[in-house]
């Protein structure tokens, strides 16, 4: 049988990785975020931030980008190396245990290979731009315009892999605003549809 | 202090007025989908059938039909005045009782005027076609034809009045895939915020 396994595509700021480490925690099973980038870079000698950042962003918010990058004689860059790492890693937690993943297109990559719960967390500019202030201090560059940023190039990365849209309420089947509802009551929705 | 009241926009064939009644008879509220077009109906001397087509699709798919349409000395179309007798009654349950209000951009007329809990529920196309014909009977046309159909008019109409982009997650607090997780899931997701 097909373990369970819940995909959470988030908003840059909305708390859906969170979301994840909670539902995770609730039902007693993983949570892959950040250690889906430690594994990566432990095993391409890459840093995690590179890693990090490679793993779910478009270098400049569109894929036109790719087409000047580094290629090696395969015509891979180093990106398109990431994401085969990265999907062959996600491809083999789904086959070993029932899990929650966090981002990097699992819902994509799985939706053959497991029962699959997926969820996409948004939240209004105002209340992500509030809480990426709180979570990660004050930068230069204002709180709207890096969730901006972040995004733009988040959706740049999901389409230029999957060829469908992120954010599009039709590919999940869970879609919550955790500004209005909460963090409290997301995780509930969710580990109680598990 | 304002009205409760739970908006669901829903896509033509996945069971969200079926949705909104149950959770209303869940939770002893009133649910507003036939009762609108009634009223109007009562209200304007138009046929039931016409204001039902006229309040929630364009005629052609396309908001530039608008354009050719028969205009009183104000310039209102028929299609206006429909809209603009349905808005008010939506404002005035609003300020009458908690309900469930299904369709008719109840969402954005009443966003700032109630405290709303905006739903939106979708299915596959397939899982719709199957709906469709078990509950509306088979016609001439093919389901898949009549769903594209209707999602294409009902988006344009709520474009038009709205200047928001239906189905898109991020005007949804809640929305679910009624295919995959059933009525009767939905249903209590949303009665339990409620």
């Amino acid at each position: 049988m097909k373990n369970r396994i819940i995909t959470i595509s988030r908003e840059f700021g909305s708390g859906g990785r969170t979301v994840g480490k909670q539902v995770a925690k609730k039902l007693g099973i993983a949570c892959y975020d950040q250690e889906l980038i430690e594994k990566i870079a432990e095993k391409s000698g890459l840093s995690e931030d590179f890693v990090r950042e490679k793993s779910e962003y478009t270098p400049y918010g569109n894929w036109f980008a790719n087409a000047f990058a580094d290629r090696d004689v395969r015509g891979m860059t180093i990106q398109d190396h990431i994401w085969t790492m990265q999907r062959q890693m996600i491809l083999e937690l789904a086959e070993k245990e029932s899990c929650v993943i966090v981002g990097r297109c699992a819902d994509y990559i799985l939706r053959d290979e497991a029962d699959l719960l997926t969820v996409f967390i948004h939240a209004s500019m105002q209340q992500r731009a509030q809480r990426i202030v709180r979570v990660y201090g004050e930068r230069e560059d204002s709180p709207e315009k890096r969730l901006k940023d972040k995004d733009k190039r988040r959706r740049a990365y999901y389409q230029f892999y999957t060829d469908m849209e992120w954010g599009d309420v039709r590919n999940y089947q869970v879609a919550l605003d955790s500004g209005i509802l909460g963090i409290d009551t997301c995780v509930k929705i969710i580990a109680d549809l598990y």
